[in-house]
């Protein structure tokens, strides 16, 4: 198992990203100060000893491959949520795996459920550790023995050039992926903010939707074909690029979240390697006219590869965090009064693709933009935005550093119903930080945009005091989520359901369909052993 | 309950349409004399007495929608399979439903599915009774009781101009959607053959895909949201562009073939009724090379609206069919020859929309087409096309009256094995006909494009001795099927499972697969009322 970064946090090979004086400064002005609170050391976790595990996991995997020092399950304690990294940092783990397996092939997976079930012992799959719903948190329920199934190892990959299409192991991460297609010149295009770590078994368990996703579609959308290894046994679609032949089990097997089974193969579709790449800023006059923008876009067939539109706060904070400021800052603010857009929305829109296209697809788009009164700020904006589309989470262990409380949600709905969903999340965000006394913060942008509705995505920033952080987070969290049930919008676009999401489901596919899942789950994990806790209302 | 078409097959307002001599002529010249085979007059249609109905289904309807005339009965006896077609023509209908049920809003529909749960009586969902694969037969299997439930009262419609969608009852025919779509200035731009006759739920239940899906999307990908009274209660899925909330149920409902509930209600993405529509034809220089074309017009992002590619055999006989003959036929033959295409395949492309939009897509698309080394014919084979592309079904039922067995199917494959799934299915059917003593033709076309692949549409064609048809079809329908099943290829790319393909299910989706669709339908139909003996294998 490599380490891709810190046991406490995201990182990245051990360098942080500190933020600038300047970003510091606009912070305390905002939010005002707040008690720097640091990682722990390792050290000083503490953890309950592991549960032996029976003799018939350990022959699965091999011994070599069952691993109990401290450092790997604390790493694999919890996911990337802002309950999880906390509860990294103070040392305050309820629980660990008693074991990290790492099934060096298939056939390990296949013969490490059965015994699992044999025994009872519950099964956390885990690709990138990457969740931000509490997805991979070692959640044991009933169970007295839990592992952690790390999948690094399975990491094959083909490519049909032909077809467009490849295979490909659940354990590779993004990277990796990208490196083995880029040999055969063609790309996937997914690109989520937790690229660098998150793996292809995740994207498809959890329907991970990237920043191209506009443009290259969500993973899902991309999936023509998936094996789900499950403890009953295996579930296979076929390769084709569709089929009537009833209900979608691909569909069923995306966004299962590891509760039926270890997904151990997907065919997904991929693209030629773009020949370039263009990025640009633009400022909206402002969110709700940026946004239509975004549905002219989408109903005239004329998206870009990326687009998103921030609202008023999200655009003043991203400047200030971009670091732009002195000479440059002055001239843009005189460019943006000049033009009457001084309190005006950014909008990045960038195309990807074959020369001709982009040039095509480009000009489509910027005919769109102007005529919904957005002014073009350039490429600079585009290419800042491009080169720090992943530095999200390492900000946020800046910001955790810091004693600040920083989490992000999102949600979608149709355009008739979007400005109502943003209006009634955001202000419910900021009366739950208000009600706790936080000087808090809220954001969002429109991050995903398709034909009949886009997905809102909301980031808050608060300082918190030291102890206090789950039990503010927990507020928030609850405010925002009523708040898109009851304006009927999704409860997630694109993170997924993991543990902070269940008590939605019922609202989110009505009780029947809670049913239907548990009934699919019954008959393929008898024995309840995947995932416990996760995705599906005891 | 309106009379669409005569009870015996298809039909148009009661009009034939008949075959020219000239086609007559091709026709016994290609595959020889046939024993002329007309339907017998509904008097002489033997069917067993209907059962008598518990009281509460017909309190449920009221008693004047319960209907048991004898034309009633046979009329939701069958669908438009091949077989079926015999069945109802031959008077040889082995049942018919006891009721037909008209349940008038959905609340009906919901009291008459808990009546019939309690008192065991199956329940067939009936919409246009157009599948062509068995998919509303009233099998009984272990029920003494058997109802059709005709859905044409549940005909409601609602458009969201702003969010481009529309919330269609199930028992809405295409023409009446479309024109309830138009009153708004959109479409749904979902025209399969059975456009005349097939309804909304039909659509949503069995996948259907239209003539212009490459364009406009199949009909699933257009579905944003459905709600499925089951008898275990309603299962809905939230209005909402996208969702990470698990595993897709919306994908659950659609492909359920009745077998689960009746679908009550769809969502659905609609564009702006296009301003234009351009058609025309090309002939490429064979089959391989036609859809070569296709897959490059898939992956440059380049895709007319419809495309498709017959095979050498189909544009023979297309050309035959169309009544193109004389000096026209002369002059094409010439110039066929002139460019060295005289042996070549053609190739329907069509474009849809704004103007503008029209005119850069058509650009691009023939860029492609030349360059594959099709050779345009211009907009008459277009125009042709385009008005006869809902003849086919009533050309069948001239055919079945001249005494030829016809029928089709359909599947899928990705690019890099779509030739070898050609050639496998179509020397089966071949060897077929040819083992069962018939001097039959084969056919086929690419109907559907994707980018990773597409759907190949065969056609068979042969005489059939009276008394012979079904033994003669299930043998050539095996050995496609087989054929299909050993390349790889799915089962249905678009008619469904309904009862002639279940024996396929296996290996479509693994038996763990079939096994997850029937725990799904034990939970939301307990009692196993819902269309008995369709989609699922025992």
């Amino acid at each position: 198992v490599t380490e891709p970064g810190p046991w406490w946090g995201w990182g990245s090979g051990g360098e942080r990203d500190p933020l600038s004086p300047e970003a510091i400064a606009m912070l305390v002005e905002l939010v005002g100060e707040a008690t720097p609170s640091p990682a722990v050391a390792l050290d000083d976790v503490s953890l309950p000893d592991p549960a032996p595990l029976p003799d018939s996991i350990v022959r699965a995997v091999g011994a070599g491959n069952v691993l109990t020092a401290k450092r790997d399950r604390v790493r694999h304690a919890a996911g990337m949520s802002y309950p999880d990294l906390v509860r990294l940092r103070s040392g305050r783990l309820e629980d660990a795996p008693d074991a990290v397996v790492v099934p060096r092939d298939r056939e390990a997976v296949v013969v490490l459920l059965d015994a699992c079930a044999r025994e009872a012992v519950a099964v956390v799959p885990f690709g990138g550790g990457t969740s931000v719903v509490g997805g991979v948190d070692p959640a044991r329920e009933q169970f007295q023995r839990l592992v952690s199934v790390n999948l690094s190892s399975l990491r094959a990959a083909s490519v049909d050039r032909r077809s467009l299409t490849a295979r490909l192991g659940p354990g590779l991460t993004g990277p990796e992926a990208e490196r083995e297609l880029a040999a055969h010149g063609v790309t996937l295009g997914h690109f989520p903010q937790s690229f660098e770590r998150a793996t292809i078994g995740g994207f498809a368990a959890a329907r991970s939707a990237g920043q191209a996703s506009s443009g290259y579609g969500r993973f899902d959308s991309l999936v023509t074909r998936a094996r789900l290894d499950a403890p009953a046994g295996e579930l296979r679609t076929r390769e084709t690029p569709h089929t009537a032949a009833g209900p979608s089990l691909r569909e069923v097997i995306l966004g299962s979240e590891g509760t039926l089974g270890v997904i151990t193969e997907v065919d997904v579709q991929v693209r030629r390697a773009p020949e370039t790449r263009q990025y640009e800023g633009w400022i909206a006059p402002d969110f709700e006219s940026g946004a239509e923008i975004v549905r002219r876009l989408a109903q005239e067939d004329a998206l870009p590869d990326v687009i998103r539109v921030s609202d008023r706060t999200e655009t003043r904070v991203s400047l200030g965090v971009s670091g732009t400021g002195g000479v440059a800052r002055r001239a843009l603010d005189a460019y943006l009064a000049l033009r009457g857009r001084s309190d005006g929305c950014v909008v990045i829109a960038g195309w990807e693709g074959e020369r001709e296209a982009v040039a095509r697809r480009r000009a489509l788009g910027r005919r769109v933009l102007r005529g919904g009164g957005a002014v073009a700020l350039g490429a600079r904006p585009g290419r800042a935005w491009y080169e720090g589309r992943y530095r999200g989470p390492r900000l946020r262990d800046e910001l955790l550093d810091l004693g600040y409380m920083v989490e992000t949600l999102e949600t979608a709905h149709t355009w008739s119903r979007l400005q109502e969903l943003y209006g009634a999340v955001r202000d419910a965000i900021a009366g739950a930080l208000a009600g706790a006394g936080s000087a808090g913060l809220v954001f969002c942008h429109l991050s995903h945009a398709y034909r009949d509705g886009a997905s809102l995505y909301f980031t808050w920033l608060a300082p918190v005091p030291p102890g206090e952080e789950i039990e503010r987070w927990r507020a928030v969290k609850r405010a925002a989520c009523d708040a898109i049930v009851a304006a009927g919008g999704t409860i997630t676009h694109h993170h997924g359901v993991g543990r902070d999401h269940v008590s939605y489901m019922r609202d989110e596919v009505t009780d029947l369909g809670v049913e239907a899942l548990r009934a699919v789950k019954e008959r393929l994990d008898p024995s309840g052993i995947m995932n416990p806790g996760k995705l599906l209302p005891a």
